[in-house]
C-alpha cells in the first residue's frame, strides 16, 4: 500500500491511501488549508466517479449510490431547511407560550397562548379579542380579583418570578451542558466558515441546549432576541446533516459550503426572508461563496421559510414570521462578570422590575416594533393612534389626512422616550451574558421607538405650521404627508445598519419584512447613512469586533491593505532569529526530528534538498510527522532514533547493518504555496484571503529564505494600522 | 529619475516612474494581470493618500481633492445610475412612438404615440382608450377609409415598408459606424469583465449608435429585445465616466469593479427591478465582484431604476418597465449571413409579412407577456378572457372562479399556437443578426404562450372533469383554483431560465417585475428544473456558448474542475519542444533579446541566474521589454547591440571600452508567480480563477521547468471535457 502511494502521483492525494488515521485532519483551535481540501475532494470525487464493471444488478446500486452523491448537495439542503424551519417554528410556539405564562394561564388548556386561548373562544368579537373569560391572569386566579392595587402587585411579582426561573434555568443549561451554547454565535460562525476550527460549537449538544435556552432566554423578557441564534441553530442542524454524507464529513472545505447555506436558512427563518437570507450569508457572515452554494442556499432557505410558515399556526404570516429578535456580543468587564448566573439573575430581574410598568416594554419586542411601524389606520385602537378626527369625515377611509395628535399620542410620546432610555441602557448590560442572545431586535426597536418619535414630531409640526418652508412644496393641508409609521421602519434599518454594518442585505430583509418594494428608496439611503456614520467612528461591525476581542485569526475580505510592505518585510525569521527549522530531504534522523518537534512548537516543517543549497522541495505538517513517527515506531520493524528520514521518491538501497530509512514522501506536500520575497503584501495578503491559505514560504531565486504565516499577516496588518501587535492575542 | 527607481523597492510598481509612455498598457485582445493591476491601484493610493505639508488654502484644496478621490467611487456609480436610467427612459419613448409609427400617426402632434395621443383626447372613455379620433391608421388617413379590405392590404404594405425602413437603417448604422454595437453585448461584457482587453467596445460611438440603432431594431418589430443591449448601453455609461476619474481609467482592474456595477444598473433599468440586477451582475455577468462592489452596484442600480421611473411617462410603473426585451447570440451559418444588410432586411420581411395577420404577434412582445401573465379578472375585455359566465353570478367580484371556456377563449388558443411556433421559428433566425438585440424578451414571450396554453387547457380539464384523481384534493367544483396567467408567468421562467441557466437572479427578476413574494416558490421550482434539464443537454447557457463561438480565453468560475493531472502535465516546453526562451539576468545582449523577441511569439520571458542554475528571479513582458529597448536606443548614448542587458541590482563598472550596459531591472517583475510542477491543475485552475492571473511559472525545487499561461489552461480544461483541444481557437 505504502509503495503505491509511493508510485503514484507523489502529491498530497495519497493522504487517502495512508494506512493509519487522522492523518490530514486538523486540531482543535486550528486553521484549515483551503487549497489542500479542494485537492482532497478532487480525489474523493475522482474515486466516486470511477467506472463501473459490475453486474448489472450491483451497477443498479452504483447507479443509485452516484446518483445519491451527485444529489447529495441538494438532499442536505432539503434537510437543513426542513429541520431549522420546525425548530424555528416549535421555538416560536414555546416562546408565544412562555411570554404568556409569565402574566397568566388558559384555563381550557394550559398549553395555550393568551392568542390561542382567546381564538378558541367564541364570546371573542373583534373589538377585545385580547379579553375572554378562558385567559386569566395569575392574580385573577389565585385571588379572583382582576383590578386594584392588589391584583397589580402580585402580577407583577409573579411576572419577576417567572422571569427569573426562566433566565436561571436558561443560564444554568448552558453552563452545565453546553457552553458553547452562549451569545449569538454569529461571530465564531464567520471565524469558522473563514476556516478556522472550533471543534463542538456546532455540535447535537449545542444545537439541543441552545434551542431549549433560547426560547427560555427569549420568554424570560431580557433585551435579547432570536435571530443570531438561530443562525447558529441552523449552522448546528447543517453539521449534523453533513456527518451523513462522507463528502461533507471528511472535507472541511465542503462542510463550510454547506455551513454557508445553513446560515442563509437561519436568517430566511428569523425573518421570513429567504432572499435576505441568502444575501445575510454572502454579505454578512461567508467567506468562500462560490455561486454554487448561492442556488443552495436560496434553496435551504426557501425550505427552512415555507416549513417555518406551513407549522405557523397564526396563518397572518409576514408580521409573525417577524417575531422576537435581539442579541449580544461584547463583553463588559463587570464584577458580575466573573459570577454569570448571578448575573444573568440580576440583570433578568432589572429588566423585569423595570419593563412591567411601561406597556411598551412589558409586551415582545417584536409586537412592539409591529406596533411602531403600523400606519394609523381608521380601525386602530392603539393609544398611538388616538388622533382627533376631523368630524367632517364621515366614514373611515384608507387615506386619512394628518390629523392633531390627541392625549394618548402624547401619553404615548412619554412612554416612549422612557422605552428608548431604559432599551439602551439594558441592552448594553445585557451584552455578552452566557446566554443565547442576538442583536437584531433590540437595534432595531431602539431605532424603531427613535423613528417613531421623530414620525410624530414632524407630523404633529407639518399639521400646525404647514406654512414653514419645509413642509410647503410637499404637504398641502388636509393631505396624508407624514406617515409616523415609516419613519420608525427606517430608523430601525438605520440602528440595525449601524450596529452591524450591513447594507444590501440589510435592505432586503427590511422589505422583505414589511412587503413594500417602495419604500426602497428611504430604506437605502437610511443604511448607507448609517453606514458612513458609523464608518466615521470605525470601520468595524460588531460582529468584526467580537471576533477580535475573542482573538479568532480571522482574515476580513473587507479590510483594505494598501501599505507598500513587501513579503520579506513579513517572512520569519526576522534578522536577529534564529534560522528557520527545515528538515532535509535525505539526511535527518529520526531522533533529529523528534527533538525538533520537541524544541518548538510550528504548525510545519519545509523540507529541502540540503542545507547547503536551501532549495525547497515541500512541506510537511508538523501533525503528520508526529503520527507518521508514533505510527512507524509501533508498526515498522527497523525504524530507530538513527534511522534515516527519506522525503525523496526512492530511498538508497542501504546495508543491511544500518538501521532501516522511514520513507515519508508520502504525508510531504509536494506542492507548498511560495512567493518571492520581493512580492507586495498586498498581494500576500489578496492570496491568503482568496486562497486560503494557512502559510506560504518566502523564497529569492528558488531559494527558502522564511515563512509567512496567517498570524504573521495579522500581526503585520494590525501594525499598520497602528495597533500594537503584541497586544493581538490569538486564541 | 531611473536610478531612484532602481534604488527603490525594485518591484513592478516602478513602472510609475517610467520615462516613457504605455509602459504597465496591454495589447488589444490581451488579457490583464489581475494581481499586478491591485499593486498599481495600491501604488496609486499611497501617492494619493502621501501627508500633506502646504499652507492651509493648498490644503483646503488638497482635502477638498482627496475628499473626491475618495468619493469618486460614488460620485461614477450616480452619474451613471442617471445617464443609464435616462437613456433607457428615451429610449424606450422613442421605442413606443416608432412602434406605433408603423400603423399610424397622432393627428394632434406626429410626435405622440398611440397611447399618448388618445390619453390626452377627451372623448375617450375607459372602455375604448384605444379609438379616438386623433389617432388615425395610414389606410384612413391617406383614403379616408377605416375598414375594408383595401385599407387592410393598405396598412399592412405601409407597416411591411416601415419595419423595413427601421431595420435597414439600424443595419447600415452599425456597419457603417460601430460594428461593435451589434448583437447582445453580454459574452464580450462577461469577457472583458474576466480581464480581457477589447478596445473601442465600450467606446463613445459604440454608446450613441448602439442606443439609435436599438430604437431602430426594436421598433422594427424583429423577434428581439433590449435587455442585452442595456447592458451594453450602461457599461459603455461606466466606461465613460471611468475616464473622469484617473483612478478609474488608469487602473484596468479598478474599471472593471465599476463595469460590474454599470451592468447591475443595466438590468435594473431593462426591468426596473434593482435587487434583480445587483444578483445579475454577481451570478451572470462579473468575473471579480468584491463586496465593496455590490454596495456600489445597488446604489447604481437603484439610481438608474428612480431615474427611470421619474422620466416615465406613463405612471403605470411596474409593467412599463417590463417593456420590449429580446436578444440574439450564436451565429447559424447561413448563405445570408455574408450579407448582413440582406440578411436583416430579409428577416425583417418575413417577421413583418407573418406578424401582422396574428394579434398576438402584431402586438409589442411585451404587451404581449402582460397580457399572457394577467389575470382574468371581471373586467377584462380580452378575446382570451371569453369564458361562459354563471348567470347567477350577479356582480363582478374579485375572486372568480373557474368557468368553461367561451368561443374567443379556443379562438385565443389556435393563435397563440400559431405564436408559438412562429416566435420560436423567427427568434432562432432572427440570431446573430448584425443589430443590436437582446434575448429576455424572445425566450419569456415563447415560456409566456406555452404557459398559458398549458394553463387554459388545465383550467378547462379542472372545470370539466373534477372528479379526476390530479384535481379531486385541491380543486372543489366552483372553486377558483387554477390561474392562466401564473402558468404563463412560470412558463417564461423557465424558458429563461434554460436559455440563460440563471437561478437566483431569474427568480428575484420575476418577482420585482410581478410584484408577488408568494410566487416565489413556483418560480424557484421551475428555475431550478429548468436548469436541470437543460443542464442535462449542456452545462453552458448562451452567454457561454457565444463566448466559446467567438474563441474569447474566458475561464468559467462556475465550471468545475475535478481531473487528476498535475502541473507538469500542462507547462510548456513539452517534452519534444524546444526547450523555454528564458533571458539571463546578466549574459544576455541587446541583440539576443532582440532576436528573441522577433523569432518567438510569446507575451513575456522568464529571467534566470544562468542557463546552468535555471534558477528563477523574474519575468518580464515582452511589450515593456520592446519598448524598453526602443526608448534606449533613441535616447540613451551608447547603448547597441553588443551592450549586455543587466537585470540585476547593479551593473558591474565596465571599462570605457566595452559597450555602454542596459539596465531593465525596474521593468522586471520580481514577484512572478509560481507553483511546483507537482501541483494539482484543480488548484493552479482555482488560482488562474481568483487571482486573474495571465501566466504562472512552474519550478522544481527552485528550478525553472516550464510555464503555464492561461491559454493553456483553457485548452487543457477543454482536453479533460473530450473535447478537441486544437478546435480551440483563440481570438
Amino acid at each position: 500500500n505504502v509503495n503505491k502511494a509511493m508510485n503514484g502521483a507523489g502529491n498530497l492525494m495519497d493522504f487517502l491511501d495512508e494506512p493509519f488515521p487522522d492523518v490530514g485532519t486538523y486540531e482543535d483551535f486550528h486553521t484549515i488549508d483551503w487549497l489542500r481540501e479542494k485537492s482532497r475532494d478532487t480525489d474523493h470525487v475522482t474515486i466516486r466517479n470511477k467506472p463501473t464493471c459490475y453486474h448489472s444488478k450491483e451497477s443498479i446500486w452504483e447507479l443509485i449510490k452516484s446518483l445519491l452523491d451527485a444529489w447529495s448537495g441538494w438532499v442536505v439542503m432539503l434537510l437543513i431547511g426542513l429541520l431549522s424551519g420546525t425548530l424555528a417554528g416549535v421555538i416560536d410556539l414555546a416562546v408565544d407560550w412562555m411570554t404568556d405564562l409569565k402574566e397568566g394561564v388558559c384555563l381550557s388548556a394550559f398549553w395555550y397562548s393568551h392568542e390561542q386561548c382567546c381564538w378558541t373562544s367564541n364570546e371573542t368579537t373583534f373589538d377585545d379579542r385580547d379579553k375572554c373569560p378562558q385567559w386569566q391572569k395569575w392574580a385573577e386566579l389565585m385571588t379572583g380579583h382582576a383590578e386594584g392595587a392588589g391584583a397589580y402587585v402580585l402580577n407583577y411579582f409573579l411576572y419577576i418570578l417567572w422571569a427569573l426561573l426562566f433566565s436561571f434555568l436558561a443560564v444554568s443549561l448552558v453552563r452545565v451542558f453546553a457552553p458553547y451554547a452562549c451569545g449569538s454565535g454569529i461571530p465564531e460562525i464567520k471565524t469558522i466558515l473563514s476556516g478556522f476550527i472550533i471543534r463542538g460549537y456546532l455540535g447535537k449538544w449545542t444545537l439541543l441546549i441552545k434551542t431549549v435556552t433560547l426560547v427560555l432566554a427569549v420568554s424570560s423578557g431580557l433585551s435579547l432576541g432570536k435571530e443570531g441564534p438561530l443562525v447558529h441553530v441552523a449552522c448546528c442542524c447543517g453539521n449534523l446533516f453533513c456527518s451523513l454524507f462522507s463528502k461533507y464529513s471528511k472535507n472541511e472545505g465542503k462542510r463550510r459550503e454547506v455551513l454557508s447555506a445553513a446560515a442563509a436558512a437561519g436568517v430566511s427563518v428569523a425573518f421570513g426572508a429567504p432572499i435576505g437570507g441568502v444575501l445575510f450569508s454572502l454579505e454578512e457572515v461567508s467567506y468562500y461563496f462560490p455561486l454554487k452554494t448561492l442556488w443552495r442556499s436560496f434553496f435551504a432557505a426557501l425550505v427552512a421559510a415555507f416549513t417555518l410558515r406551513s407549522i405557523n399556526p397564526f396563518g397572518n404570516s409576514r408580521l409573525v414570521l417577524f417575531y422576537v429578535e435581539y442579541h449580544t456580543p461584547w463583553y463588559m468587564t463587570t464584577q458580575l462578570g466573573k459570577y454569570p448566573v448571578l448575573e444573568v439573575i440580576a440583570i433578568t430581574g432589572i429588566t423585569a422590575v423595570l419593563a412591567y410598568p411601561n406597556p411598551y416594554t412589558r409586551r415582545s419586542t417584536s409586537e412592539l416594533i409591529s406596533e411602531l411601524f403600523n400606519d394609523c389606520g381608521a380601525l386602530e385602537s392603539s393609544q398611538l393612534c388616538d388622533y382627533i378626527n376631523n368630524p367632517n369625515m364621515s366614514r373611515p377611509v384608507d387615506d386619512i389626512p394628518d390629523r392633531p395628535a390627541g392625549p394618548g399620542v402624547y401619553n404615548a410620546l412619554w412612554q416612549l422616550a422612557l422605552a428608548l432610555v431604559f432599551k439602551i441602557v439594558i441592552t448594553i448590560f445585557t451584552f455578552g451574558m452566557k446566554i443565547p442572545s442576538g442583536l437584531f431586535i433590540p437595534s432595531m426597536a431602539v431605532g424603531a421607538i427613535a423613528g417613531r418619535i421623530v414620525g410624530i414630531a414632524v407630523e404633529q409640526m407639518a399639521y400646525h405650521h404647514h406654512d414653514w418652508i419645509i413642509f410647503k412644496n410637499w404637504c398641502r393641508p388636509g393631505a396624508d404627508c407624514v406617515t409616523p409609521g415609516l419613519y420608525a421602519m427606517v430608523g430601525a434599518a438605520a440602528c440595525l445598519g449601524g450596529v452591524t454594518r450591513m447594507t444590501v442585505s440589510l435592505v432586503v430583509i427590511m422589505f422583505e419584512l414589511t412587503g413594500g418594494l417602495e419604500y426602497i428608496v428611504p430604506l437605502m439611503a437610511a443604511a448607507v447613512t448609517s453606514k458612513w456614520v458609523a464608518d466615521a467612528f470605525g470601520k468595524e461591525g460588531i460582529y468584526e469586533s467580537h471576533i477580535q476581542l475573542n482573538g479568532y485569526p480571522y482574515l476580513d475580505v473587507r479590510d483594505e491593505f494598501t501599505h507598500r510592505t513587501l513579503a520579506t518585510d513579513v517572512m520569519r525569521p526576522r534578522r536577529n532569529d534564529p534560522p528557520l527549522a527545515v528538515l532535509t530531504q535525505d539526511t535527518t534522523t529520526v531522533e533529529d526530528v523528534e527533538t525538533l518537534i520537541k524544541d518548538t512548537d510550528y504548525n510545519g516543517f519545509p523540507v529541502v534538498v540540503s542545507r547547503e543549497s536551501e532549495r525547497l522541495i515541500g512541506f510537511v505538517q508538523r501533525r503528520d510527522l508526529t503520527l507518521a513517527i508514533k505510527n512507524a515506531r509501533q508498526k515498522q520493524d527497523g525504524v530507530v532514533s538513527s534511522s534515516v528520514v527519506y522525503f525523496t521518491e526512492d530511498a538508497p538501497q542501504l546495508p543491511a547493518s544500518n538501521p532501516q530509512p522511514l520513507k515519508l514522501r508520502r504525508i510531504l506536500n509536494l506542492s507548498p504555496f511560495t512567493v518571492t520575497d520581493h512580492t507586495p503584501m498586498e498581494t500576500v495578503v489578496d492570496i491568503f484571503r482568496k486562497l486560503g491559505l494557512r502559510q506560504c514560504l518566502v523564497t529569492r531565486s528558488g531559494r527558502l529564505l522564511g515563512i509567512i504565516t496567517k498570524k504573521d499577516v495579522l500581526r503585520h496588518m494590525a501594525q499598520m494600522m497602528n495597533q500594537d501587535p503584541e497586544s493581538i492575542m490569538f486564541n
